[in-house]
């Protein structure tokens, strides 16, 4: 039995904290840490069977019973604690990003050179049955070599302007999970990126200085072209679907819905929409991303969703970030010079 | 060119007429004749190209050079036309059913004995494309051995009384393509038929003596169960699946759409109802039916849908009324020997 | 916090135990009891944090401090366990069938009139997200007035034969859920039975006095005519689907699978076959099932699935036997009073 | 009735050919020219009743009984003719594209504003009804404004290398049709460009200085963002869809098959791939195309698929091919100003 200290008991720290305890048989949390620990949590993590709950999450890093840490605070402080939690030996996952910063993630990646711990990015997505349906297809030779790789996503509703400003952007922000599907899905590296973006959804999110709808379009290290499309608002829910066409055919992938049931009436024939919650279309995945997380801790293996997964996608979403800017394609190697990588 | 006469220019004359015009490439209407030929209808023929118009079918039959006769009329004039056009030399295609009098049937099958004209009868629904191809994977195997079949069917919207009155009850006159449906599926017969039936559409049905929604299970030769589902009115429109089950696996079709445009929106994911109206849904069906029967005519080779399909199903449609009447399942051997079969 | 007892601790009484010590927030299983306790069987206890553990399920409702029992035993002990759990004052839930003898579900519902507890009967498909939402729809007036009512249902493979022997046979043994689904996708009671059986996956199950393939064809109390199509061997997978049509429309389900990953290739477009196993496709509805149960109690709530609901598809259950044996249809209030009723 | 002539007698033309002498009520084909006139032509074109045969087209251009004329030659012939039909008094359906050349659309162009005639271009896929079911949505305002428009356009199969030389490249010879799909989707022009391509079905391709495999990307003058990705060969047919993303949902068509047949066996639930070939996809489209035509000359209606529908696709083929060479984005405005427009 592996004792973890989730640090951070917002939406996501609770997220963990619950599946841990319900879901994860080898691993139990000991401890919780937030500098704002309100009576709800607070009752919220008894009723789980947390009995130690912190404002100062060093107490976590100082407990030596504690083998695992998941970073779940605001993104500004996950490399510093990261940096923490690697010096004190514990094994860490932490949530996408690691940083919005190059530099903080390579002291992060420094860092994890001279020490043994185990370090997993909160890539839950990877863990959705249905995008590990479509990778496992084209692991299995299924479409033959990959051709063109198509990322649909798009969130119900844009999130508060007030976040979005915080957010690093929108390809840093929400983009950011989809240059790691394209890199999951391809086995292949992103080389050189093109966005066109708009502001279509909500004009404060233009005066904030960010888009709300893009489509970038990404060489591939392995010669094939992927393409994404965000979009902050879908009327008809969380719509997250990917396509990978090859030389021997096509996987796809469509969402979930709440029940399969279908009416036809005099007006037509209608399905239920999407899950409109990314909580509930990804229930599953945050649970089998931990259990993985616990389980190469135990079984000492290599975890799948490494620092290098971490850095990628930031440097990608650079890349596309410039690209926005300057209206002209950008090489990911040269957002990596900037940075010496 | 085969020389082709039409016997009667109502709906399904018409449909005919069309379909050998247009796509029939080596048949052509020499003439076409009906009691009751309206201006209008004279000027479709002109516009089709069909030249000889009559009141008296007598004068296609006297026609030498015409090889094949549609009969097209109403019902209780099948049989006698059959078996003047028999008589003539004609090759026959027989609009369904032959007759709702087995008696007649018979004269019908005994005629063909001593003749060596073609007789092909009108179950259209053999032809259509979704149909076949379900049919299709039955003969290759794809399902093993048929356990069981599952017919459903269902007209947007009940006839008028005036017409359910003549039509036979809902068992010779709808289900009878169903019953057709069933022995094609199967490859196998009907051997015993039961039979529930309500009036849920329109208590004015019920008054004349029918029912409008009814579902009928049987015993096949070949040990397999079948059950069929019909209703007069499916708010959806035409409504005409199959699903065949064996010990392989399941073959299951489903309606033809005007387009597959789906709408995800708010509300739910919308795609469109099926075709309407029988026409839309099975037109293809009706030149692949006549196509068939021209080609046999030229080329000598047997008809698919035989007299013997004209027959059966008049039996299996006459033990579900029985099973109606009685409530107790009828065998369709013991209705056939009502008639010395 | 319900203190709750499982009785019988074979495969459904650990999926229950799983799901009240992971899922259910206000229950907790203080003892387990099964004459049969492996040291297996303990360690799965002790993980689970289940500290009682009986050979003599006596002890369970000799604590008071256990409100309610979980009855998972064999079902020919499910009345008689029920009769004592009921007078030890406990709150039942008691998996189907409660007993193939009507006679014993009568005792223990008179049992029931003279006491307060709640009894709840495990038909676990009323709470699968699929055929709630079709429930739902039916609910909603969103098909009008139920006219035509089928349910497909198939086990992916055929039990022991040895198991068949004391099943009751198919029609108490796994029709009971379809009946079930009858009665609760149509809220009316079935009043006329009509089974067709045949010997079709193995003879072995024929020589034992039962049959693995079956269409049964109903009369309900609200006019609708239902049919339920069975078999024991369905080689895609475990196979239920509930199709409701009325005077509006049609309500129909699909099975559940994996991931919704489709491939496209030369072949053919291919999807993933539905979920195999009954335990996966039902674990959510399982959770529910309990859930509801322990939230009657705490809220003094009637149970929506009460001993009716148990007894009812016993007396449909024989109907179809006896319509099978006799082959004529069986009214269901005949069953009835031949106990009484 | 309208005479018409068919100036080319290739694949393209004798489609036409049939389809007016089968499906266009209000026209025939009254001559039909090819230099290279084959017996098996003639014969073709005898048994469909057209009568005269010329190799010369000028023969159809000189026939005053002839009101229009269908341009279905070689590319490069396409504008030369127009302007003599144009000078003629025909009224022209012109095959895509007018020509690679921008000046010589540009030629009929200003014809055109000096003469009363129709012109139409042969989009076709404008009149599939999959297509027109998309943009029926759109224009009725069910997703709103539109966000991001999706076009996947592959072939089956790659042309012959040879004919990729003479093709005008990918480009104006495959996405042409896409970048009028945009057009006709968006209901708007396309501003700015963006291409990426590979070779990656046939180093051939590359060789010949073509590209196989392109996602390309565009701003449209409505704000709204499109992408269009193509490839030379799907292994599993040919793939053309669409899918419109605006502020209240999306529409999204998907492609036809032969039949309707599912079958769900052990290895999963199979459909069929899409029709393999453009003739099958799009034959009711090449017929209502020409009945449109027909009708605007009857009845004096501007054509939906003017000359402005030929010429821009022409302009975003060119800006497509100079972002693939120049590797940047390239402005529409900026190609039409080349040829002073």
């Amino acid at each position: 039995m592996i004792n973890v200290g989730i640090i951070g008991a917002g939406r996501i720290g609770k997220v963990h904290g619950e599946s841990i305890m319900r879901y994860v048989k080898n691993a139990t949390v000991k401890a919780i840490a937030d500098p704002f620990m309100s009576e709800e949590t607070k009752q919220w993590a008894n009723d789980l069977g947390i009995n130690e709950i912190y404002t100062d999450y060093h107490k976590i890093l100082e407990d030596d019973d504690i083998k695992a840490v998941l970073i779940c605070s605001s993104t500004d402080t996950h490399s510093t604690i990261s940096l923490e939690a690697i010096a004190a030996g514990k094994n860490v996952f932490c949530e996408k990003p690691i940083d919005h910063d190059v530099n903080k993630i390579l002291e992060v990646k420094k860092a994890l050179e001279n020490s043994n711990v185990k370090y997993q990015v909160g890539f839950n997505r990877r863990f959705d049955h249905n995008f590990k349906g479509a990778r496992a297809a084209v692991e299995a030779g299924k479409i033959g070599d990959l051709n063109i790789l198509k990322i649909c996503s798009r969130d119900p509703a844009a999130p508060p302007v007030s976040y979005i400003k915080v957010s690093g952007g929108i390809f840093l922000d929400m983009t950011i999970h989809d240059f790691d599907m394209v890199r999951f899905m391809s086995g292949a590296e992103v080389t050189e990126v093109f966005a066109y973006g708009a502001v279509l959804v909500d004009p404060a999110i233009g005066e904030a200085g960010d888009i709300d709808t893009a489509v970038i379009s990404m060489k591939l290290s392995n010669g094939a072209i992927a393409v994404i499309d965000n979009c902050r608002r879908a009327s008809y829910g969380y719509d997250q679907r990917v396509e990978a066409f090859g030389s021997l055919g096509q996987v796809a992938i469509s969402n979930d819905t709440d029940s399969s049931a279908v009416i036809s009436d005099k007006d037509g024939v209608h399905a239920e929409k999407p899950l409109l919650f990314f909580l509930e279309r990804y229930m599953g995945a945050y649970v089998a991303e931990v259990t993985e997380f616990i389980d190469s801790i135990e079984n000492d293996k290599p975890v799948s969703v490494d620092i290098e997964c971490g850095l990628q996608p930031v440097l990608i979403g650079l890349a596309a970030k410039k690209s926005l800017e300057t209206g002209c394609p950008v090489k990911v190697a040269d957002i990596a010079a900037e940075y010496g990588i």
